[in-house]
């Protein structure tokens, strides 16, 4: 089988030595280099090349090399090819690593001290236990459920919200549009986990803000175009909200002089939540294949309806 | 049974209601109310009065509302005189909670992160994940045991150091002075856990240092005449050290001026890892006075050869 990666050339001539020792059979192509491009039958790519199927005209999938898939232009690519994101371990283990860092600091109010460490300020305030903490998580996928995991054992007191029902140990679910502001009112520190869709562009703004409880918190890390910046700013402002912590922004890199950078309360990461880990995600790319040579779905596969 | 608490009055107040309705035969006196000091068995403080044995000539225990004991002077209390640290569950969740906070964001390199948003730089570098980054502990009671466990579960490379051999799951345990070095030598992040003693004193030191993989990070939660300020100073100018997390000085309240607070690769926070919390401690409290009636030994008895 011929396939062909288009992305970080770093990454894909490591894959291709991996491939070609476990599994010989399957033949990987770094781009621009094809080899016979009406054989190709998977495309994994970051941004697949213009007009996709004149390219490669007997392609069977077209795969992410990242968690999300909104950087395709879904409306350009045709409806039968299965668009698969990237689920893998190292993934997610990143994104359980960085919530849970952003997590912790938010509540234990450590924008506040290091602003105090800026003023050379001494001054204990009070501490709370996770348990007094409810943690909101908005998006309930495979990062969702793994950050969750392990909030839970950290002793949080866990809440979720998904657009359908899920069923999480020891986490409070809740999901629909009906069911948002009763999620929202027991996050004290909330979590954006949910992919770019038409419905949650922009969900992120002054009307979600005032459901939460007030002094709310707010970790971003699902992506930028879903956050109003200027109602986070405004929400800081007034004493809504507490603190945020970013990590996607709109655009990307965030330009010199946005608010964000100098902000006492917002910590700004540039997008470093989490990346695909070459040698965990090779090993789940191999076992997809291999499930689209024995006819079988593929982990990941975008349902074009709902956008992700 | 008769005792007096000499501590912050609020939680005092709190502690009396509480034991008032659940061991209504034990009366707690609020310092300095001590009721008839003949007949007072117990004293829990942070700090004794003056020739604490003049003041109550019957005392059977003295203990302290925090995890050490070390604001004591040992050599003015007399050696039958049992000296117990508070060891509650409240405090060992603060303590979890911070460690975790400290080590994922040094991990995750969160100080250069910091430093790039104030220089409005906006650069990913790398991501390792958990599995290959070794974590030492250095001190392994109740909180130290605690955090590994924690740290365990996020799938860091972990290690302990204690004065006598420990056996935690999952955790590559070294012990005494003969096996400092080996453990050193494979701590990533260095976090120090240990009680204050004359053997701990100053052992934070460019000697110690020395001795990390190069580019080391520290998390200091002990206490802060354990860490030389100035040769960690030079650790980190050097790059010997990375980046440092700083809970405990020596003194505290840290004076204005000094270097630590304005370093951009040190976090410092006043002293607030972790406190006593009220509810649990009390129940703590009473479960160490229903043992010493029943005449058995009391949880967190300190050692007095060795000083913890």
């Amino acid at each position: 089988m011929h396939i062909v990666y288009k992305s970080d050339p770093v990454r894909g001539a490591h894959w291709q030595r991996w491939l070609a020792q476990h599994a010989p059979d399957i033949q990987l192509h770094i781009w621009p280099e094809t080899g016979d491009a009406t054989q190709v039958e998977v495309l994994i790519a970051w941004q697949p090349p213009e007009d996709v199927l004149a390219t490669f005209p007997n392609l069977q999938a077209l795969l992410s090399v990242g968690a999300g898939a909104d950087q395709f232009d879904l409306s350009t690519l045709p409806p039968h090819l299965p668009v698969v994101r990237m689920i893998e371990p190292g993934l997610t283990q990143g994104m359980v690593e960085y919530v849970t860092f952003a997590v912790l600091g938010l509540h234990r109010d450590m924008p506040r001290y290091f602003q105090q460490q800026r003023e050379q300020q001494w001054q204990t305030h009070k501490i709370h236990t996770a348990g007094e903490r409810r943690v909101g998580v908005m998006g309930l996928g495979e990062l969702g459920q793994a950050a969750l995991k392990q909030l839970v054992s950290l002793g949080f007191n866990c809440a979720g919200w998904s657009r359908t029902p899920r069923d999480i140990d020891g986490v409070r679910c809740w999901h629909g549009s009906d069911q948002l502001n009763d999620f929202l009112a027991h996050s004290d520190i909330l979590v954006c986990l949910l992919p770019l869709t038409d419905s949650t562009r922009g969900l992120l703004n002054a009307e979600l803000f005032a459901r939460l409880p007030s002094g709310a918190a707010l970790v971003q890390v699902g992506r930028g175009p879903q956050l109003n910046d200027d109602h986070l700013l405004a929400a800081l402002a007034c004493g809504q909200l507490s603190a945020a912590v970013i990590d996607v922004t709109d655009p990307e890199p965030l330009p010199a002089g946005h608010p964000f950078w100098h902000h006492p309360a917002i910590w700004l990461t540039p997008h470093i939540a989490s990346q695909t880990q070459t040698d965990s995600a090779v090993a789940a790319l191999l076992d997809n294949l291999r499930r689209y040579q024995r006819g079988e779905p593929m982990v990941g596969v975008i349902d074009r309806n709902r956008g992700y």
